[in-house]
């Protein structure tokens, strides 16, 4: 195995067991096994996706559909639980976040010593 | 210094040693100190930069916008150093994204366990 192959396995571990990646995963866990919190997490991720979707493609948002998506938060906001793994999701991307700036480096540095 | 940590930082050093990283770093050195090819690999790269841009805002590609971005892809492989540098580039995005998909397995597992 390479050693980028090795150092890949070892941080894919340490994320795992990483206190951040259990925290995420035990709220994640909670609001799967509640019916009614399930449901509205995924009627969220389904708008939120939907939107990304139209987005990137160049289609147009409707304002009705802008209000839509910010009643959606609004309501998953005040549900404990959810608010709670949205807290926890936004702590792992940013570690996500930051494993990713310092892979890159490298390719960051190449590039930036001929830019104009 | 957290795992987590030491290990992203073993992976980017892991990265810069890699036989990948390095044939990219000597093609791309290549270009740039070739004054021509330098300024032909800048006038691809802007182009590219430019319609993925107008793309992600959603703003219309007209056709000659089109066909200018592929006159200029044709012009740049057909000069040897840059299509040799486009080439390691690609090598190193492909391992980049090997990378990253062991790095976000612990979450896509998570997510996956529960999809409908
Ligand atoms: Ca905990
Ligand atoms: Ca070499």
């Amino acid at each position: 195995m390479s050693n980028i192959q090795e150092s890949a396995q070892a941080l894919e571990q340490a994320i795992r067991e990483s206190e951040e990646f259990n925290n995420l995963k035990e709220a994640y866990e909670k609001v799967m096994n509640d019916e009614i919190a399930k449901k509205m997490f995924d009627d969220f991720r389904s708008t939120q996706i939907e939107l990304q979707q139209k987005q990137m493609q160049g289609q147009e948002i409707t304002e009705e559909e802008v209000e839509q998506a910010r009643k959606v938060v609004e309501t998953v906001q005040q549900h404990e639980a959810i608010s709670h793994l949205m807290e926890e999701e936004q702590k792992v991307n940013e570690f996500i976040n930051g494993i990713s700036r310092t892979i890159t480096k490298p390719l960051e540095e190449l590039y930036a010593e001929h830019a104009e």
